[in-house]
């Protein structure tokens, strides 16, 4: 329900930057920690659900266009539904869960270490079952978490995230000056929600939204669709822009919207930028998100990003998107710190199937 | 729009009894060369996109549940974008694309190669740039394929997926037996099309519609989903029940159609018969493809699927799919050969982006 007073959601997202620094503290010293536990094993596999799998899809990319690492998602049923055998002695682990209590995400780390892997868990909860059983604990210091949709520990989970691929990487410390700065940048983004307003505004009146980016910002595309999805209960689907060009971009037409999410610099701006051009030519009203200037022009609604680069922008793009998302859930009625059917902990498989 | 006589695609799906049978024929003898061709390498990737890329999907959990050998999916804008450098000299790189063109995926094979990957491209087309340059060159057996939506040339890339996972699983003749009933277990399957009109016209009325599945038949469900999108340009969205479940499941209410989709046997049956029950409780319309006789009992509209076991399941259970999308299209006054806005050879990056 609309209150007069801020939602959980609302606190949570306004106290980020103090959670992104509080996180940067905990885990950039872990960095030699991390490259000690990845030495001589070939790839990192990351094991997630919901909004912690957006948080690894960012993982995987940073690995493997920053850190030059294979990287690659575990698919969690192979664990906890096949029982399957594979020799993980070559990996390491990466699972992700913010209460670090969500059991097929346990199961998965355990399965993992049977097979051979090094395990990394990252949570936002010290004493969490998946934290006690890591090889390598990195815990995100969000605080508790109200408000059923995650923000301050999802944004938290991409420090950790950050904190890993550099570690990775052959300078672990290439991006520190820019990881300094991320928390005044959210800071900022907060202080000046330019646009967000007419963001909301136009989600608000859209029969059916896409949400798309393509690579580092994939997934922030990806936990923006599901923000939307599951607080505002719209019917929304996010994409990588390769996928939505192959085919379902032919369900564009009038009435719907399109957020299209772009870092500043990078190799994804310009084929963002002729997107937007191209859904604007189908009907549809476009709403970008961060990008350039020329991007910027091409958007009907257009929601400044953060000053950072390619490798580290989901880390401020996702602040105007939290934004846009609480709005809509209250412009549309709905109680955004408690959507409906959601718990905070998540079940995939309820006792009674499994 | 409708016409009085069979469209292609229609045409196109009662070709793959002969089609999946002249590609088993082809592709099971090669089962040699592909284990020679990956000795001593430790995981198997998929590079693909679109229809292929669901195709890929079930070579991943078929590999990794059947063959006990690590698969994953190589994100091609890594390649074509970020243009990394990574190490896969102990990786097969799987390429697949019907028409062997599809320019990301021709790149993105090159670059595997270049970082020390062997090579095997799955392709409809034998002189194709994807065929010629793959170390080894799995070319299935659909014959041309006129209508847009793929349906031949998918089945036929389930085959090689097939061939592909039993040649490196401990025996590789394990699933022969099943394999060979593979043709007709798809002829049986369109001859007697029992539940298609009615889910056709449950999908009809639907305001939106989710598409489920897990492990093996994810793929399916995201196909299912894919050809409802493309050909009926309807919005649909695929997910694995575990997503879905872990938060989606809250947008499903009345006037929604789910399409579930099972296996006879295996670990996913008694989840998605629960799932069928909630959905059902949440009101939305639910149709049902395979599964057993508790699945069909739980769901509103049944369409039986294959005979097979769960890891060849894939291969029949398209089937009535296809024929609900063909049949959907024409309904709703869409020429199911030529969607809105696609075309046979896609493009993720028009050239005047790159």
């Amino acid at each position: 329900m609309p209150t007069t007073t801020a939602t959980r959601m609302a606190q949570e997202i306004a106290e980020q930057p103090a959670a992104v620094r509080a996180t940067l503290d905990a885990l950039l010293p872990l960095r030699d920690r991390i490259r000690e536990l990845a030495a001589g094993r070939r790839r990192v596999l990351f094991a997630a659900r919901g909004s912690s799998d957006n948080a690894a899809i960012y993982g995987r990319y940073l690995l493997e266009t920053h850190a030059g690492v294979l990287g690659g998602l575990v698919a969690p049923s192979v664990a906890t539904h096949y029982r399957s055998r594979l020799d993980l002695s070559d990996a390491v682990v990466v699972s992700v869960s913010q209460s670090g209590a969500t059991e097929e995400i346990v199961a998965t780390q355990a399965w993992a270490r049977d097979c051979g892997a090094a395990t990394v868990g990252v949570t936002n909860v010290e004493c969490s079952p998946l934290a006690g059983a890591a090889d390598l604990a990195l815990v995100t210091q969000a605080g508790p978490e109200h408000a059923v949709p995650a923000t301050k520990t999802y944004l938290t989970q991409l420090v950790a995230m950050a904190a890993l691929g550099t570690a990775l990487a052959p300078d672990p410390h290439a991006l520190d000056a820019d990881l300094e700065r991320v928390p005044d940048e959210v800071a900022r983004l907060l202080s000046s929600p330019t646009g967000v307003d007419a963001a909301t505004g136009a989600l608000r009146e859209a029969s059916y939204s896409v949400v798309t980016g393509r690579g580092l910002l994939l997934g922030t595309a990806l936990e923006t669709a599901l923000k939307l999805e599951e607080t505002c209960l719209r019917p929304v689907r996010g994409y990588s822009y390769a996928d939505l060009r192959h085919g379902p971009i032919s369900v564009v037409t009038e009435g719907m919207t399109a957020v299209l999410v772009a870092a500043a610099d990078g190799p994804m701006v310009e084929p963002l930028t002729a997107l937007a051009s191209d859904l604007a030519d189908r009907g549809a009203a476009v709403v970008g998100i961060g990008g350039d200037a020329g991007f910027a022009s091409a958007c009907d609604v257009h929601v400044p990003g953060p000053d950072l680069p390619e490798a580290l922008a989901p880390l401020g793009a996702m602040v105007p998107a939290q934004l846009v998302v609480e709005g809509l859930a209250r412009a549309l009625g709905h109680d955004p710190d408690n959507p409906r059917g959601l718990a905070k902990v998540t079940t995939t498989d309820p006792r009674s199937t499994r």
